[in-house]
């Protein structure tokens, strides 16, 4: 089976690696030429080529570039696959790339897809075999992929040892919003507001940083452009998800300044019962 | 040499483990019955004793119990100790307590610490040896201490394993409200706003959780016991803080509604260079 991996950085990277061998040719395409070489030296991907020569030959196109683009490039990869090929994306949003080809002659040859793992780190360096391993992918809208399109999305998630949950594209994005993009954008507003505040103290605040301050803000390092689109897409999600944040940051100030112990306290166990969340995972 | 350690929990208990054996006689104290014992069985301590037993007899008192019942009870303690005891607390704020006892017949028998490390975990059950090696202390108005009181805390701590910041109370109360308080606060907010969307949803939303959110929230699990007080120990500094953060979270709120790529781009490079500061750590 050729799998052609379109975007060869973190996930498209980590997912070559952990399809390789198992009677699979990963060909990798990505604009960024040095990243090919980078793939192909680190052994990610078995040979490059250019995007129009591999989408013929392709039985399996994995999308793992940046939403805006793969939203972008996804209807003129259906219109030029053989007509058994089969087209997943790994999107972290999923309303903006099943509207776009929710009519497209070829709908039933693509599977929309999230498989949620990542890390704070970009590009093929970053990947690795075993991201995925235990963790879960989302899929789409499975009624408009044709059965032998989400078998085979299938049978890749399987060798990625991720299992399934099925949802509209609209349940994934507002929920994601919260769990994930949000997230992130908690992060990279603490990284903001500390790098502020060091800027205008010129004193050593980072020193006095410890485990709990890098734990939260380590997403803060995730990259500008695989972000960027990824909120944009998810606008009206994040942003209802950033009013409803501000709100709790809002009523935690409030008990503060009115020293309400009680009610302080009360919310803080209320915070601690993630607790039982985090353990279960 | 005697140390008596107030409060066997994740600190007090960290430090006993990690002093032990020095020829140090480690003896604990704790208004909590249930955690001298466990203290005594995971060898944490080498005795037990009641508070005023224990003072009499102290080379050294580390006072490691909620920053209200440190500030309470250190003027009692220094009234009690002998003359040449010297007197620490390890608590995360340092304006309270160093204010309470500045004019103490015995302020110069007492050194105002925080060893900045810790975990999401409490209690003796939580403590651990290594907890401190390799992290930092801060030692607030070393000069209202007296030569062999700042002595033996240094060896304590050079025991521990940490190096040493002295800096002003106020200058502490307000760093640590960035890279410390505010961040509990960052963490205890998203924790309730994603159980709220979950109890409001009835979906299975922490089903989609990932690696990020699980880091970001993680300190959401920190003991109320402990967090409040502190919170409303340097309430000025901490709200300071939380205005400043919702300002940075809004700016992003705007730039994703106005759809204003290019700023919002920059703005999360601008996030991203917390990686100088994470890598240097």
């Amino acid at each position: 089976m050729n799998i052609v991996v379109v975007g060869t950085g973190l996930i498209g990277g980590s997912i070559a690696l952990s399809a390789r061998g198992f009677e699979t040719q990963i060909i990798g395409v990505d604009a960024n030429e040095e990243n090919l070489k980078t793939a192909l030296k680190l052994g990610i991907i078995d040979k490059s080529m250019s995007r129009d020569e591999a989408i013929k030959i392709a039985d399996l196109v994995v999308l793992s570039i940046p939403v805006d683009a793969a939203r972008e490039m996804l209807p003129s990869i259906l219109d030029n696959i053989r007509e058994d090929a089969v087209v997943i994306d790994t999107g972290s949003t999923k309303v903006g790339i099943c509207d776009k080809v929710r009519n497209h002659p070829r709908r039933k040859n693509f599977v929309a897809t999230h498989p949620m793992a990542g890390t704070e780190f970009s590009g093929p360096t970053a990947a690795f075999k075993g991201l995925f391993a235990d963790k879960k992918t989302i899929i789409c809208e499975k009624e408009l992929s044709a059965d032998f399109a989400l078998e085979r999305a299938l049978f890749l998630y399987k060798l990625l040892g991720m299992s399934v949950l099925y949802m509209t594209p609209s349940d994934h994005d507002k929920h994601i919003a919260y769990v994930s993009h949000l997230t992130h954008v908690i992060a990279y507003a603490l990284s903001i507001t500390v790098q502020e505040i060091e800027k205008n103290e010129e004193k050593k605040i980072f020193e006095m940083a410890g485990s709990g301050f890098a734990s939260t803000v380590r997403i803060a390092k995730s990259s500008s452009e695989m972000w960027t689109p990824i909120f944009r897409q998810n606008a009206q999600y994040l942003t209802d998800s950033i009013d409803k944040y501000i709100d709790v940051l809002k009523e935690f100030k409030q008990l503060i300044v009115e020293d309400k112990t009680a009610e302080l306290f009360d919310l803080i166990k209320e915070a601690n019962a993630i607790k039982k969340v985090l353990d279960k995972k």
